[in-house]
């Protein structure tokens, strides 16, 4: 035997992050981000801003606005804010991440200034992941502008771009400064950009918190609408269980096997990559949830009367049931490889006991996967029938 | 006023971490690699193993022997061990970084996989970084094999590569899963390179352990020997500071303004790049480390008797006092605001009240840091007219 000793290095590192809900933020009466900015703490730090082409689109006053904003407040905007292009090809192009970096180092920005990301939840992944990287970690102000990345992606501690032909393969853990969702920015969304929030709010009722489904339910015809408050208590709902799960869960750097608030998420990856991305991420996830409905039915977890109300929601707010995607399902599988793959560890997916009561299985079987498909391809055909 | 409201997000991430020592990892006999690799608690996990290319050019068997010790414990070694150059070049180069994460992802290893880095500091830190990007994280084992990363840099936190012109400016905060600092690879050593990673425990030593800086002056003539039981002795109590520092000094990812682990390094780390890495990072410390202590002495805090000793230790082991990078003293004085906006807030500089007694000041006389290149100078001079 040879001599061994060793040394323990054991420490925790604290992290501690708001997300702010109001609306306006850049009107000059708003007090909110120059709040935020003061919390900081230093005196002269500098603040660098991204924005997402659609946003600029939708609001091309914006870029003044902030300009007028940070002005009155002595704040010092290095640069006009930048415009990238949102969506998800963004996470394609690792060129990007260098380019917001070499802005940090240009406009000499610290530890302490401020990246602000404005835009939907591929702009805020890459340009989080930049700020995470850039000096080991630059402050980042997300203002979510989507109603997906204000109820979800947004208020969380991930970010990560696409590598290899797969999603999210190259990122980090690092937990905003803050978070913004301002609630005007929604006013501005086409209606399947409104309705794909409203996914990841059924998911994690499912999963967590049936009161809050019951409630989805009952705001349906308000959704369906796209009546501002009723997205507005949906994404502040959702937006509050996804901050209470990574703040309680005892795992917010996911070390271990299990991801709960991907419910529905592997095929959902796996058929957002398998359509080159045509299909957005909200329609993927439904068709994921609704794929791990029935497998929960089937495999004798959940009662048939619940799986039947989940999926009525689902229609209601008009989410596909299938996709041609689905066609081949050993393709299909792959995903729950890659599932495994990212975490390591055993395969571990949540599945349903009933509304409101996630819990994980090991394995899934190939059988069950494919009757799950089978009727979910004719609850399609019906649906197209009917209409 | 605008209706404002806020989820607060808070909570700790634990991390632990062990650094062993021991002689002969790949050793058949030696249990410690394959105890460590039991410690992830997942059966079937893979390995990928990156070299550093002096290691394999002093080592040739080694890599039969790592093949040969993980076959013996069946541990799937995903691929031939990658060999890399090490060295500072490789540290800008990012598209090694994209390699490292390409091999991951060819190899399906998962969040829970290990990856084996085995070289010094430059190594380390680019396979490190990768190794915290891919997946969000892969387990990273390291194995230092220079004096310099067994006593500091390959026990710490940190990973980074440079860009823009600048050491370090893209990384991550990402504690190893363990670090094993194997003796032998210290025999292999050049003597510039067993010198340099005395220069690291000369600096522990002076801004926090006065007992350990006296036990280096007793060592000093076996270190200039290159006994191995000094080498040792030196790299285990520096890495203990080290460690010690990080689990106990409250802000083990640098979010306030102080890094004293940084004593000497302002100056240092612009001399790196002002020679375009043609000074090592132990000389450029060296150098460093006698100019602040001329500055402490000049501004008053540190006695002269202990700047004569300090200084006296430094010439002993046979490091420089002078380079020509000093010679512009307003493009070395840049460092200091590269240093500051680095972290940024307040520039935080620590300097010596007496030997084991470091502490900080927030601005520096270019005055005193004049006088202070012309004395190194003169003494440089001295010992070159002795010579």
């Amino acid at each position: 035997m040879k001599r061994q000793d060793a040394i323990t290095c054991e420490f925790a590192v604290p992290f501690r992050f708001r997300v702010y809900f109001t609306e306006g933020v850049f009107d000059s009466d708003n007090e909110l981000l120059r709040e935020v900015l003061q919390e900081g703490g230093d005196r002269g730090e500098r603040v660098l801003a991204v924005f997402d082409e659609a946003v600029f689109a939708a609001s091309p006053t914006l870029i003044d606005d902030i300009g007028h904003y940070l002005g009155q407040n002595n704040v010092d905007l290095v640069c006009p804010p930048i415009i990238l292009p949102g969506g998800e090809a963004l996470k394609n192009q690792p060129v990007t991440v260098n380019e917001v970096c070499g802005l940090v180092e240009r406009y000499k920005l610290s530890r302490h200034s401020f990246v602000i990301a404005i835009g939907g939840g591929a702009l805020l992944d890459v340009v989080g992941f930049a700020a995470a990287t850039a000096h080991r970690g630059v402050r980042l102000i997300r203002l979510p502008t989507t109603t997906l990345s204000q109820a979800d992606g947004g208020v969380g501690v991930k970010n990560a771009i696409n590598a290899f032909g797969k999603k999210n393969f190259i990122g980090a853990f690092a937990p905003p400064f803050a978070v913004i969702n301002d609630s005007r920015f929604l006013g501005t969304l086409s209606p399947s950009e409104k309705t794909a929030g409203y996914i990841e709010a059924i998911k994690v009722g499912l999963i967590r918190d049936a009161e809050f489904f019951f409630e989805i339910e009952r705001l349906a015809k308000a959704l369906n609408r796209f009546e501002p408050a009723a997205i507005q208590r949906l994404v502040r709902r959702c937006a509050e269980l996804h901050v209470k799960h990574i703040a309680e869960s005892g795992d917010p750097f996911e070390r271990g096997s299990a991801r709960p608030l991907d419910f529905g998420h592997w095929a959902a990856h796996k058929l957002e990559q398998l359509s080159a991305f045509r299909l957005g991420h909200g329609e993927a996830v439904a068709i994921g949830i609704a794929l791990d409905v029935i497998y929960s039915r089937e495999a004798g977890y959940l009662d048939p009367a619940e799986a039947i109300r989940i999926l009525a929601l689902l229609q209601e707010l008009g989410f596909p049931f299938f996709t041609n995607e689905m066609r081949d399902i050993d393709r299909l599988l792959v995903g729950l490889d890659e599932f495994r793959e990212h975490l390591g560890g055993d395969l571990t997916i949540t599945l349903l006991k009933g509304i409101g009561r996630g819990f994980e299985v090991h394995e899934m079987s190939r059988e069950l996967v494919a009757r799950a498909i089978e009727e979910l391809r004719e609850r399609d055909r019906a649906l197209v029938a009917a209409e």
